[in-house]
Formats: C-alpha cells, sequence, structure tokens
C-alpha cells in the first residue's frame, strides 16, 4: 500500500511563538522570584503552547494501556511467561495493578485495548477487545505484522485519540504490557538510531546478564534478517513493532494534531514515541517525556531527543505507570500558573534593581 | 541556660529492622517485577519504618509556614525589600502565593506561623502570631538571638508539631519565608559542615554575581566574629539562625520523636533539617529530602547527609513548595504499597526462575 496520503502525515500545528512568549510574561509576573519554581515554569509555558491558551487545563486526565503479545518470545527473551498478558490484563480491570492504583488516584478514566493478545471478551471482560491477531509473528522469521495489520494498529491509536477528543480529554497518558516488548522497543530504537542493540539491551522484567546477552544477539540477527526492507520509520515498525508499540505511535501523533498533550511513559512508551516522531517531526512538542527509565537504553533515546524526563526515579515497571506518578507534577504546574496572584494583584514589592 | 535536660534531646525511636523487612517482603509479592516502582518502593517502605506498620498512610497533611527576618540584611545581602515579608504573609493567606496554591491542590492545611516580622494580627489577620522579635539581630555584630529566644523558636516548633498530633497529621510539610534567609542558612551550613561561605553561597531569590560574591564576604566576616562560641549545633543556630530556621529545627525533631513523617523543603529548610540532625541524630530516618534547590549549597549537604532527592527541578522559591511538590509522588508511593494486588491475590504468574 501507498503511505504517501494516510493521516499520520498530516502536521501538527507550529506552536504559537506569541502565546509562548505571553505565558512567559504571566509567569514572571506571579509573586516569585522570576525562575524559582525552576522546570514547573517551563511545562506550564509548554502547556500553554500545546493548548495555545493563557490558562491551560489539566484536570481531565485518560489513561489508555495498549496490549500486545510478541512472537519474539518464542526465542527466550522474557523472564515472565506468556500466560501474564492475559492475567495482567484481568489485574488491570480489577484494580490491583500498579496503572489501576495510580488512575484512581488521578481520577482519570482507564480504557485496556487488547491490540494481540489471546485474551477474549468471555476470557478478560471489560477489555476492549481489537485484537488484530494473538501476537505479531517471530520478527527473527518474517517481519512482526503487515503493512495492514500496522495500519489497523495505528489506527487503533487514532481512534482512541478521537474518542477521547470528543469527551474532551485535556491530558492523555499511553501505557503499554506485553511479554517480550522491551525486545521489539529495543529493536525500534536500535534501528531508527543506529545504535548497536548490545548497547540499548536491558533486562526488562528481569533478564539475567546471559538473558542480556542472548536477548541482544536475537535482536541483532533479526535486525541483519530484515536489513534493507526497513526504509521508513514505518517500515521499522511493521517489521520488528508490536501493535501495542504502533497503537501507541499512532495516538501520539493524532493527539498532537488535535492539540492534546500526552506524557510519555518509559523505555517501551519511548520507543513508540520515538517512530512517532521519526513518522511525523512536527508532533514533538505536544509531548511530555515523564521519567528516565532503569531500562539503560532509554537514556540514549532520550539524549537522541535531547530531553531532559521530568523525574528520575528508576522506574521500570511500564503500563504507563511512570506517566501517571508525573501527572499531579504537571497538574500542580498549571495550577501554580492559573492561580498564583502577580505582583500586582497581591501588592508584593518586586525585586530591587 | 542549661542544655542538658531539653526536649529535643530525646531520641526518636529507632526504625524496626523487622518492619521494614516485612514492608519490602509485601512489595516483592505485589504484581509488578521485584523493584520495578524504583524509588516509590524505597519511599513505601521508609513509610512502614516510620509509622511503624505494613499499612502506612500519608492522607492528612499539614504545611506550616515560618516566616522570620533577619537583621542581616542591614548589610545587603538580598534582592527583595523586607516589606515583602509583610506582603507575602497576606499572600500566603489570600491564597495568591505558590504554597497556598499547592496547598488547595494538596488538600492540605495550612498555617503562616509568624516568628519574626513587623506583621501584627491587625496588620496580617489570619497569622499565627508568635514573633519573638521583629527579626534577628545582624549577626554580623552581635548573636542572631539570645539563648531564650531561641528557646522560644525551637518550642514553637515543638507545639506545632504537638498540635499536628493531636490532629492526627500523617505528613507534615515545613516551610519558610523570610527576607535574608539563605546568608542564614548559608552560614549554619557552613558553620557546621566546615565548608567555606564562598562554596555553599548562592543568589537566593536573584542576586547578580557581584551582591553573591558580597553576601559571601558578609557571611565569613560573621562566622570569624562568632568563632569559639559557636562550639554546639544549638549555639550555630542561636548566633547566625534565624527564629523560622530554628522552629523548623524543633519541628522536625519533635515530629521524629512523635514518629510523624516530614518533607524537607530546599536550602533553608535543608539548613534547618541539618541543625536538627547534629543536634539529634537519630530524627534522621524521619525526614524525607523533596528536591534538589538550584541554590549551590544545596548539593553540599545532601552529599554529606547521603541523601539523593526525590526530584530535582531547579526549583528555588522556598515556602515549603518543592516539600509540596514531591507529595503526590510520597503518596502515591503509599497507595501502591497499600492497593496494589499480590500474585497471588490476582493469579498472575511469577518470574521463570
Amino acid at each position: 500500500m501507498t503511505q504517501s496520503k494516510t493521516w499520520w502525515h498530516e502536521p501538527a500545528s507550529a506552536i504559537q511563538e506569541a502565546t509562548i512568549q505571553a505565558a512567559q510574561d504571566h509567569q514572571n509576573k506571579l509573586t516569585k522570584p522570576q525562575g524559582s519554581l525552576g522546570r514547573l515554569e517551563n511545562i506550564a509555558i509548554q502547556l500553554c503552547g500545546i493548548q495555545n491558551t493563557l490558562k491551560p487545563s489539566t484536570e481531565k486526565i485518560a489513561i489508555t494501556i495498549f496490549v500486545g503479545d510478541h512472537g519474539i518470545v518464542e526465542e527466550g527473551v522474557s523472564a515472565f511467561p506468556q500466560a501474564v498478558t492475559i492475567e495482567m490484563q484481568k489485574n488491570f480491570i480489577a484494580g490491583g495493578a500498579a496503572i489501576s492504583v495510580l488512575s484512581d488516584s488521578l481520577g482519570a478514566s482507564l480504557e485496556v485495548v487488547n491490540m494481540g493478545s489471546l485474551a477474549t471478551e468471555s476470557s478478560v471482560p471489560g477489555v476492549n477487545h481489537q485484537a488484530i491477531a494473538p501476537g505479531t509473528a517471530n520478527f527473527l522469521k518474517q517481519p512482526a505484522m503487515t503493512e495492514s495489520q500496522l495500519d489497523a494498529a495505528l489506527n487503533a491509536g487514532k481512534e482512541t485519540i478521537d474518542h477521547a477528543n470528543n469527551e474532551q480529554i485535556e491530558l492523555w497518558l499511553g501505557g503499554e504490557m506485553g511479554i517480550g516488548n522491551t525486545t521489539a522497543a529495543t529493536a525500534i530504537i536500535s534501528e531508527l538510531l543506529h545504535i548497536a542493540p548490545s548497547q540499548i539491551v536491558g533486562p526488562g522484567t528481569g533478564l539475567n546478564s546471559e538473558g542480556v546477552i542472548h536477548k541482544a544477539q536475537v535482536i541483532e540477527k533479526a535486525l541483519a534478517f530484515h536489513q534493507g526492507k526497513m526504509d521508513s520509520p514505518y517500515h521499522v515498525l511493521q517489521h520488528v513493532g508490536g501493535y501495542e508499540i504502533a497503537a501507541l505511535a499512532g495516538a501520539y501523533i493524532r493527539a498532537a494534531q488535535l492539540k492534546i498533550a500526552t506524557i510519555v511513559d518509559g523505555f517501551i512508551c519511548g520507543s513508540a514515541a520515538l517512530a512517532a516522531i521519526k513518522m511525523n517531526p512536527s508532533i514533538e512538542p505536544y509531548l511530555f517525556f515523564s521519567h528516565r527509565s532503569a531500562e539503560p537504553g532509554h537514556q540514549l533515546l532520550l539524549d537522541h531527543l535531547e530531553v531532559e524526563p521530568i523525574v528520575d526515579l528508576t522506574l521500570r515497571l511500564g503500563e504507563g505507570s511512570g506517566a501517571a506518578i508525573v501527572t499531579p507534577l504537571i497538574q500542580m504546574a498549571t495550577r501554580l500558573h492559573n492561580k498564583m496572584a502577580t505582583f500586582d494583584d497581591a501588592g508584593v514589592s518586586e525585586k530591587i534593581d
């Protein structure tokens, strides 16, 4: 199929420099030494740019977890069995997973979308079942998915955001779950950044050092196998990606097109954000990078994008948990911007010049 | 007066190793790869130790801002005029200050205690007026306060915590406001850590580089002037401290004695925490250090205490704002610990060994 006329190439609006300047001017009038709220000021100003307003709002939050299994686990690249993908979907819905607790804490909506696992409506009720296949193909032997499967995954991400937009969501958080997905994420980052898998690969959910070496070798072989066919970020996703990762990429792109701020979680969401930015560079200012993952390759990705994540708490859980954890900081930045008094309002004396 | 039988020397209870171990065991049973919640796991475990329970709670929060002016401002060490101390107390009460917005966001109680400024009940209603003096003495020329004034300030901190304890407060956040207080904080840290003021001093609310050099020189002279008399942390506070800093130190000590977790804000609160720990080392495990301040000397203090603050957001506002900003992270850590399902509860398969 031809990609030239697809929705994901439509550029997001450029952030208005005048809005950024006006937001900065407003910050400078608030009753605090200029710049003393540090990065929270930058976050508030970025939100003004994203929402193109001087009164941004981040109260209405939606979280979507895309779930996908990976054929590559046949090669022994994960510490957990694939049964966990079904079990964790139940746990998300039952409220026992980390992201469930965090979502509840934030008063956010939480949707679980099964993009590619063996779960069904009868085995796991409460999940939005859109499985394109029970999992990707083993990308050591064939492309992880076909082009039409990839399109379906990207479109699922788009539809999630179109729905969020209808619901006037002000901040969207993507999460993922899938056994084997650090392997796919490592392959994507390695290919897009031209860095050897051995420099990016990490323990995922808990491989030992032997397991990590094996995982790097599997990825290296896979990238060699697909060499020459991965001529675009789209084809990288197709050959070594995952359904949940592609859905996230589609969601990040669509959110930016609709001026919805998104918070990128850690390593796997980072690989999806990287692919999305490579597919459509205009979206980058709409993304907040939440945390520096304990997964070692994450820093290389952040370095490439020249972003400093908001926190560094040695998280490596996924599920969107890191994105959820920084959400109160983003909300506080927004509330400070909107609600603090100015020097004039409060009759507070300014700095002596 | 004799200090030997004072309340602030009473040790805080040692954290029970058995509680820490049981809390760690509980974390390891939750439906996530072990350790994958990173520092949030450590925070939850520390809270278990502090509250000596496997179900800690951090829902009920109190914030107290201690306000104090500093005679040392006669020497031209601050970028803001002293009138701001009265104006900001009004701003705290009116809800326009950063800490007011943050307190509201947290659903916390907010009390402003005037420990030493020109504000009065009639000029600034709503504040708890306990001014020991209109401000400290200029410590370039005499001790900042007398011993009985210092005792009064330490006792004010104790009373605040005794009241919080009666209210069943689960997390206490101290803040401060006072023109000139980075100068006092720098002097305290310099003296307690035996580091030259020039290595610690920073711009405070916004001095230029000339101003910073002058500030360091003033502190250096003051420390030389009091040499030989600062034979204990108590006497350091008396000679170069501030009423708000001493109240904070008293509060940190009393909170630990009552097993109440406290969150230490940035540079000035850090100087109070350092003095408190030097006065009573048993209290240290009861303190959370919230953020790495943009004020350069803060890192030296953190290094000395061997603590890694929770976030690094280049904040330098004070008022307890950094402590408030990390509070949701501490609450999320607590809720995750209490509410996540275990592998057994949720029927989720564990790691393949």
